[in-house]
């Protein structure tokens, strides 16, 4: 399968020297042969361009058809016969940079739509490009080279830094946003966090939320995710940072650079993380916790306690994956030894 | 309480000859007599019909002050008097043509809304209406008959087959659906799924997300739900697939006919199912397993390995749902006894 | 840090006398003084308020360079010479009323924003406003003083109740709110519930989901969390309650008074809570469950089961958490055996 043109924008032919030279890879073949296109190795006919990382990949490597593949030196063997074989330090992101050769990032057109509601004094900068609907609000400073989807709204205030993109129903308040920003379909940015107090007659009052969320350098945050402005401190997303869909940021957070949250993962107020945190789907943290330079934590683990630099940890309450995975085992063998007693009792 | 006249549409007075044939059930009781709508066992009216399907609701039957009751052969006997019994085998079912009866749904006006924003080149299919604010990419082919609510956006190219739903705030883009689709507010379909490389700098590099998602026929995915596009292969959710609200369907997951996903669930990339799956709330998926027909995944297991058809299976990591209830009384035994140790060595 | 006036409304200063008596406070020192704002302990300068309720605070008060700091009695001998004490009950309520002297929250403006669509027949309050590209359906009536964001959807026969505020993005529909209910961006509100019959040919089919939403005064939900509506009966949220983002409440849910859901909690339909339960982070409820006054259900728990009044819980399926700690104790105890036994075995 190649790239839907219905839905994808597409470049070339491109020559194999062309390809070449974006990957900075080496190749014994027709350097003017051209190529259409990228694909999987099941995928791909002899016009198209795949890749081959992992050794685990070798059978669909020795099979397929493709006319290129960006391999590893160390998998070059395996590239069939009449097959290119262009070797990269990193076939995956080798890959990245062809794809964009083929299918170029759809390119702002620096044109306000008719029907947006821009505040006059917003401060919108040079080619970027506002659809349908979507609503900036007062004082905003919107970079150059930024692409806002239909039906988005930029509150008062705001600031974009260039090439951001705020794809269609996202929704971005009280922040500051450095260059190359991405805002997935429906993220929420800004609003109110979860904090109260208890009045005498038993009713919550909000307590205050007079932070803002300051997001680095080409920080994503996923589509319907939310993250939630500071209460007295801002809520901050370290430059790189990507969280995936459905993703809950709660006040006051801090993460390095580099974070990665999958999907439904839920980080409550004030916990702190380093550089390069990974956490894995439905994982949660509670409030207040310091995370450590590039900690590990598995899917659906629930981290309650503090996490030194590199930890490994899986389970609620989350604890070393080790030490999870061996009570895990332990508990399996008391629980066959415990059939075999009630099996002997019986006899 | 019968459905409330500001919210849902109404017909009737209906008789019990129109009511009984809609649900081919057979009855003991005056052909003329008319009723006005439905309700609960317990809120019916000599007005309303109601059901019983189950015979843990056995009580409530016998008390019921409903004019009609759908029951099955088993419970008829414990209809009471003065109530009309309309013998079906499957009450539920039944209950559910009879309510569409008295309470139709709302049918497409035809209108496209004068604020709707359609580009030139959209085919827009007869019958269908568009609401206020919708944004129609270049290039979409929607069906006849679609209802499109207000503040919705299809992306360019996008294909909705015939009678398909987008409810208000709804986003769908990259995506092929079939009949009669439903999208619930807030769905986000077909935006970039969560894949990057990390390139020598330190920085994520987005992996190419080239491929679609394909819908099939009347799928419906549940308010705030989210379904990333594929890679390079499709994202694709088979015929009747069903999602709840807040659901997470990684890029490149494949479910068959008929998957049950309730709420919170999440699917991590390129996860096959099998038909007629069904995973618990917040039950999470490794991404790349296999999962048989009928499997059945308990609210927030986590999978983490592949499963057989008809498996049944329940805790992080998933396991076979019986072992790991017998682990969890193995494990209340031996903490019982540890209490009884301690009480004895400190007397 | 204070509040940022780019994106905050900001009044003052105010003197001593002002702040003292919107809390009631006793404090010594001149009352014509006068401050600028509010800040945390940390944070604070001579010119703002702070506060501290608790001890473990103690060192960043003894620190504090604020002007004036709102503290228990316990706590007042702490406050460093220079600062002014004002002795509270509650001093984070206290703050809180402060901090709304300081950035009182935007007051509606009456005013229909012209891109808006609302229904001729819909009935607006006084002073209510209504922001760009928002939709008010047919006979929808709005109360008086209400704040509507724009992008907003609020479906026909809704009615809401005197100040309101519903914030970008969020939609309503099949719903009763009273008064001050907040819908925070995103929020789903009224849309169909998850429930369906299986036909005999495999497909599924919707079943009636006739009922309304009922949202008592004060309730907030938080950002793209979801209610839906009620199947035959109504789904409740009782006065006060709060859901944080990315809630999930299915159908004939029923909460009582001052109920708290922490992000991404799920309720499964027809369970029904009594006053003030609250439910960590990722927890989630079974259907049909009745959940005492006050239950406190711990982060990621799996509630399957009824729980009496003041129940605290954790863990899945959700026990006494006291027990759960317990068994956690027991089981790493045997963990730990079991690698001296085979240590030893190894000798």
């Amino acid at each position: 399968m190649s790239a839907d043109a219905r839905f994808f924008g597409h470049a070339g032919p491109l020559s194999l020297t062309t390809i070449a030279a974006a990957v900075s890879g080496a190749f014994d073949g027709d350097p003017e042969r051209c190529f259409s296109g990228v694909a999987s190795l099941e995928a791909a006919t002899s016009q198209e361009v795949s890749f081959c990382e992992a050794p685990r990949y070798a059978a669909a490597l020795r099979a397929t058809r493709a006319g290129v593949v960006l391999v590893t030196h160390a998998l070059a063997g395996q590239v069939p016969p009449g097959c290119v074989a262009i070797i990269c330090a990193s076939p995956s992101a080798a890959f990245g940079k062809v794809a964009l050769l083929f299918h170029p990032r759809p390119v702002p057109q620096g044109r306000i739509h008719p029907t947006a509601v821009v505040a006059p004094d917003a401060v919108i900068g040079e080619g970027t490009e506002i659809g349908p609907m979507s609503v900036i609000g007062a004082g905003a400073r919107i970079g150059e080279g930024c692409l806002i989807g239909p039906l988005v709204t930029v509150g008062p205030g705001v600031v974009l830094g260039k090439g951001c993109i705020l794809h269609s129903h996202a929704s971005i308040s009280h922040a500051i946003c450095a260059e190359g920003v991405v805002l997935h379909p429906g993220a929420r940015v800004g609003q109110e966090g979860f904090g109260f107090t208890l009045a005498p007659d038993g009713r919550f009052e909000t307590a205050p939320q007079l932070g803002l969320v300051e997001i680095g350098r080409g920080v994503e945050i996923g589509a319907n995710s939310c993250v939630d402005r500071g209460a007295l401190v801002n809520t901050v997303l370290g430059e790189g940072t990507r969280l995936d869909n459905l993703v809950q940021v709660g006040h006051n957070v801090r993460t390095g650079r580099g974070c990665i949250m999958v999907a439904q993962v839920g980080v409550s107020g004030s916990t702190v993380m380093g550089d390069y945190v990974s956490a894995g789907g439905q994982a949660g943290f509670s409030g207040h916790l310091s995370i450590g330079d590039r900690a590990r934590i598995g899917a659906q683990s629930g981290v309650i306690t503090d996490l030194p630099a590199r930890a490994e940890v899986f389970g609620t309450p989350a604890a070393p994956i080790r030490e999870v995975f061996r009570s895990l085992q332990v508990l399996k063998r008391l629980t066959a030894e415990s059939r075999h007693v009630r099996k002997r009792e019986a006899e």
